[in-house]
């Protein structure tokens, strides 16, 4: 029933993939597109699913249907429910969260009722002033189902849709009351309504299926279900599709942008490009920016499975060390996976990851990582790497240090668990049993994407928080 | 995944049923309790299911815990999930619901999060003016995710606390608000409230176990977890129970009570003994009457189970005439039971009843039923009595005709679908294929249950709704 | 997972049910039909289920494809598997055993191939000579998979078969062979040999729809499917039906018989004819003879459900006593029922049954019950009745007392299990805490069924095992 | 309920892997190491798994507890089932299997009583003489309750196990009798028996966890349990474990040996070492001579996921051309992906595998796959490459052509539906729309493995087969 991670807390996670199709008289199947497109995003939450569809009833009558549950795609949907989620438009949502009671509540879209009308909301990223706006909707004598930033927006959205004319409107006006990341796709009966934060937070693209549009988190998604490309949407910009075609409001774009730099680094798909960069082009360039800030010599350059891979091959490509696989991963490895009673970590992580003791035995080793939470899953890898037979291990990590939290729907622990709060990098070094230990650098981080027209958020290593965070006070 | 009623939709259904247990030191397994008390109770609603908890967590502070899903309690609930909702109060609800897209999201309890903090509502019943206080919610900028009256007066719930001193305060002013059936319990992190519409359509009764508070929709409820039975709830009461004790408001008492009287015809367990009358004998009466008025020589009496079989009993005893087994009923026929393909129905009855033989062949059978709705069921089971060699069939209903549709919470058809709107009681005779067919008469159905300390509502079968209803116009 | 009965040992169980179809050009849908006769015999078999189907596959060979698993039929089959169970003939089983480390294996029917092809077999019984005939096979190096009698005589078929010039012949050399109880159905992909053992210990029954042929171990599975009951398959007789119609071979018929009479005291569904006398018959037979042989002046009689009902009206029509509702019996507990923590058992049956106070309160009762096995069960059930305001209880048990096993397929305790084997009547009418309790007498036990054609066996009340059984080396 | 392969027929799978535990001594979790192991192993056979252990009961008598079923280990195993299967030996198989009807039956371990007590046998290769040997058992009476291969030998093992005086001799004893790949555990409740084909088709190797012993299909099993690597089984090795330690019996030994090549070209997990060399570094030695052999101008090379990698590795280390990533594999589509409904495999291809722009714009890419069996697979995924901009595509395969059928134990096509067997290279060439397509030469394959310490099997490449095959009649 729960999620068994064999990593435990030491890993970070995205908080959420939506995507969302409006068939504009190609007759597509809108639900199994959904289907397919979440697939492509499942990396962004595992925990619960759902899709929701506009569908005519016998009269004629256009309703939202859903269904979601917790769980992965494959547990969730089969044939039969998608079946029934037949209609003209579709909104789903794949989701991540730390654990809660009520969890299954929190699944998304958020289907909601309320005077004229009804819309589903599938929402990804983290509002930084829900305090003060949940105060003041309690003072109305709000009720809360759910502990998701999306039922806050869904009832602004009751509340500015009774004093506005259209959905547009209303969507705009609730984008000056909320601070924070929010890349959304709001599905009323008659029109899709797209929207993305003013600083471009979380990532959202466009796409087309002949003349039907398609929107995703990350373009891996259009891929997977064969849609054209067409463009990101804009930091600010509000997106309607209806019968009348596609309508963009840009009241509220021209602001600063500030992109998660860590889509780059760590949560997006390396096959997607986001805002005009290349995922895996970034992760190489981290590669090579580490092998020219901190060089070693070395016999093989290795990555950890999955998201240290591209980073190791950067590295290879500009230091000239040979590129090699240094672990197998085991893909059988499902949430019911039963945990080993002593409660050993290494016991774990020795059935997940398998060091390649062929490529590492009598080797220098150059270990590339994205990351480092605390410090336990690195120093049990670099171990894995000494009982391979590893001469030297040469720990490399793609991002700089994490510093700070974040705001904004990255899962980053509290300072006091970071441990590149608590010690110095050489510090760490030892604690993780390296010979020798180096981050990326500031600077390069922030070169790591040239091609991106966005500016990037990088606060959790930096501090600069974009945005007024309450908890920070950072004004 | 669908439930498959072989009956389809000749029958009729109550809509819930809540339990809850509030601990007062005597260290009960409040979810165990409610889990058992809530079997006992499963007849009155196999939808969905769910038990709410109020739980102290690591910092002492109480929070409400819950799990709900669709199905049957064995379905929903497990060891496991059972150990997870400690606390030392609980809240509990089984639900039945006609069809509808969002069914997850009803199930109940409905826990809500507000400006005082939270609540979890179980309700048993149907508002009659919900149409109104939703367009006024709504007007507010209400959002709706479900399509309960309960989530209607948690939104009241917490308008009127924000304005007022307590809870029970709170539930008072909303009981001025709102008009039709309910019983409901309503549980905050500090206590209980619970309360019964003024007219008392649905039961709702109080036990004790050693000095904890138990308050379920039957008495049965409290045998099946050994509570002692105290008192039922009055009409319009309002208790409170903390670790104070229990407070009672009786503000709202007092007016005339219509007690759903189909509650002793059908819907409740035989065992059950609601506002000071045993279930078990208004259906003895229910049958003395019927042999009264409308006797007839025959060889057997049967019923059909199982609601019949009690009537049944009673008109053997009245009569004379002896009381036989008529039907054996499959007992192992759940939700996932296989239709037949070419959809005949008399096939799948078949496999649900069986006609005893024995008890039946070359016999004169009077087959005693609880009520008719449609008439397809009826002329089935008249014709498994004729195959069997039944000589003569003699229908006996326990009810009078359904004439009019229940706004409070009994699933009746439409007018349209009633057939004794359409036909005379000769005509339903003869389209039953019975020899002979009678009701009980309006006079004896409210004389069934004598020691009734309330008034009984019988507008199904008299039009005479007891409060104004929108839809009749019954001003 | 596993089956929680929470009346725990202290119950009877029959080990088997089975049903055949051979369609003879009717276009039956043999794997619902099936499906519909098992559920019709689920009540002797709830540990696990199959069906095997004679399939043409896309070369026109007749190929069997089976399946089955631990479970009631609701939670193995579905519409999807009965579906790819397309063929011209099905056999169907139920299975009850006693708890076991292979259970699954142990599901039937057991699909076998050999040097003539390929068999299908359901059986339900329990040989007594097998420890004798396992041996040889061993000699000769046989392997067994199971624990089940079945598979000793799919050996012993397939040995047979190749000596002998047909299926027909081979089962009766078998059945010279085997000593014991065994009504079974081979079904080889030409054609559906069915026999009952020489003494006829277990039911079994043939019917027809149309012009096809159905078997089944109780007439109810085939009310269950409308078919038209024929007649019942005589002992000792073996039955072979293929394309040019149905084959008798009586060669071993014509032995003294000895059907199992707890048939019609406990296991057989009532409304089932049984050898020429109705099973419904039988237990109000049972209960006349009660009243007759120990009669009480009491205000009431009253039945344990389910078994015990059919005796208590029987004994009601002979005393003149008035027969009432004893009990409600929680039709929703399944066997993921969750336990009382604190194993009380006590509380255990009180959510199963309920006494119904209102019949009870202040009376003399007459409760009648269909055996005791340890007693523990029959004295909480007493406990339940003086809770509920008893005057005075007294036990009527529809059978003699148990005094000895049975090896022929009832799950019957040892000797040191069996409360009558270690205490008087009077000492266990104490021990129960009952005012007064009567057994049936042997007599009359030899007389309730008096249409039956064949003699019945009455082993364990009466130790004359109708063959030789070396366990109780009663040659 | 089907696996769903979106590529469909077009792939090679591996028959089965075994894991086995004795422990000596160290109180080991003998389940949970053998769950740990195939885990390790899933990849050889993702149908079913099974775990079979030797338990003492309550009186101290060993028995063989087993718990199987369809699927992978994640669905069928749980906490709670493995703390059911304790003891102190393990054996635990996973199974691929083409369709069948009865497919649950086929699961393995297979667990057999016979005349000198039980054993539990798991397996994994594929005799070439079954015919005939059936045919014998058959003549004597035998029946077979699968299809599997394992039961012939469980029935050679219980007739030789009586004539001889232990297992080891019974086993040996069959060893000459059958012949074909078979490397398999033999679980007695004394001992444990493993046993390899004097060919060694298939891998099995021998680990050691403090005193106590362990087998499996690869090394990387025993490293997933922190097992000590000790040797590999020799061809024609018994190995008997029990209390008294390992006794090694070799008679067997000494014939031609010929380990299947393809373990080292697809199979086998790339962290294995099997008999000396490393599944890597084979890989990359393929690579290599692929580069030797078919050198092309290119700008990058990349690796079909995940069994294409590490040739494109080796062919980028001797050509120094660049090695990339040139496809994402999504790593959430399991068993139950639903398919595109117009059954168009471009489009489940695309969901499953999408290629890196980044990487393949404007390049002349060389595409590395391990094999081609019908072609359409392969087409399919160079038109990924086009669409992605690649300039050129040269497809160069790290094996030579399939040509001949396996009778071993790897599920290759018929010889008419092998491309290779129908079309040149340089029609396959055009087919799967490459610009240039080179395979691996015959001897480059029988040099990638120089470590090797037993020849190797090729015969799906020359035609060579090792031993007499009936349907090759290669005598």
């Amino acid at each position: 029933m729960k999620q068994q991670d064999i990593f435990g807390v030491d890993s970070l996670h995205e908080e959420c993939g939506i995507f969302g199709v409006y068939d504009n008289g190609d007759n597509l199947d809108v639900s199994r597109l959904t289907y397919y497109g979440l697939y492509a995003l499942q990396h962004r939450g595992q925990e619960s699913c759902g899709i929701a569809v506009n569908n005519r009833d016998e009269n004629g009558k256009i309703q939202i249907v859903q269904y979601k549950d917790m769980g992965l795609l494959q547990e969730v949907f089969n044939e039969l429910v998608l079946k029934e989620l037949q209609g003209f438009a579709a909104v789903g949502h794949v989701r991540y969260a730390t654990a809660g009671a009520s969890r299954r509540e929190n699944a998304q879209p958020l289907v909601s009722r309320y005077q004229k009308g009804s819309f589903a909301l599938a929402h990804n990223g983290n509002l930084v002033n829900v305090a003060q706006i949940r105060k003041e909707l309690e003072e109305q004598g709000a009720i809360f189902q759910t502990t998701n930033d999306s039922e806050i927006i869904a009832h602004l959205m009751a509340k500015e849709r009774i004093r506005t004319n259209s959905t547009a409107e209303a969507v705009m006006k609730i984008m000056t009351e909320i601070t924070g990341a929010y890349s959304m796709i709001i599905m009323t009966p008659q029109r899709m309504v797209v929207a993305r934060d003013p600083q471009g937070f979380r990532p959202l693209c466009i796409g087309k299926i002949k003349n039907s549009w398609v929107f995703a988190s990350e373009t891996c998604a259009l891929d997977s279900v064969n849609a054209q490309y067409v463009r990101d949407m804009e930091p600010g910009e509000v997106l309607v599709v209806d019968k009348e075609g596609l309508h963009s409001y840009r009241d509220m774009c021209g602001q600063k942008t500030s992109l998660c730099v860590f889509e780059y680094i760590y949560f997006a798909r390396p096959d997607s490009v986001i805002d005009g960069e290349s995922v895996h082009r970034a992760r190489l360039n981290a590669g090579k920016f580490l092998a020219k800030e901190s060089p070693v010599e070395a016999d093989i350059v290795i990555g950890v499975p999955d998201s240290g891979l591209d980073a190791a091959l950067g590295y290879s490509y500009e230091s000239g060390i040979p590129y090699g696989v240094g672990f197998i991963k085991n893909r059988y490895i499902g949430r019911t996976f039963i945990q080993p009673t002593q409660a050993e970590r290494e016991a774990a992580l020795r059935i997940k990851l398998n060091a390649m003791r062929e490529s590492i035995a009598g080797k220098r080793v150059i270990m590339v990582d994205d990351s480092i939470v605390r410090g336990t899953t690195c120093r049990r890898i670099v171990t894995l790497l000494r009982e391979a037979g590893a001469k030297e291990v040469h720990v490399r990590i793609s991002s700089p240090p994490f510093l700070n939290p974040c705001y904004f729907g990255t899962d980053i622990d509290n300072r006091d668990k970071l441990i590149a709060c608590q010690l110095s990098v050489d510090e760490i070094c030892e604690r993780i049993g390296a010979d020798s230990l180096a981050y990326l650098s500031i600077h390069a981080m922030q070169n790591l994407a040239p091609n991106c027209r966005l500016g990037c958020c990088d606060a959790c290593f930096t501090g600069n928080y974009p945005v007024y965070v309450p908890e920070e006070d950072n004004r």
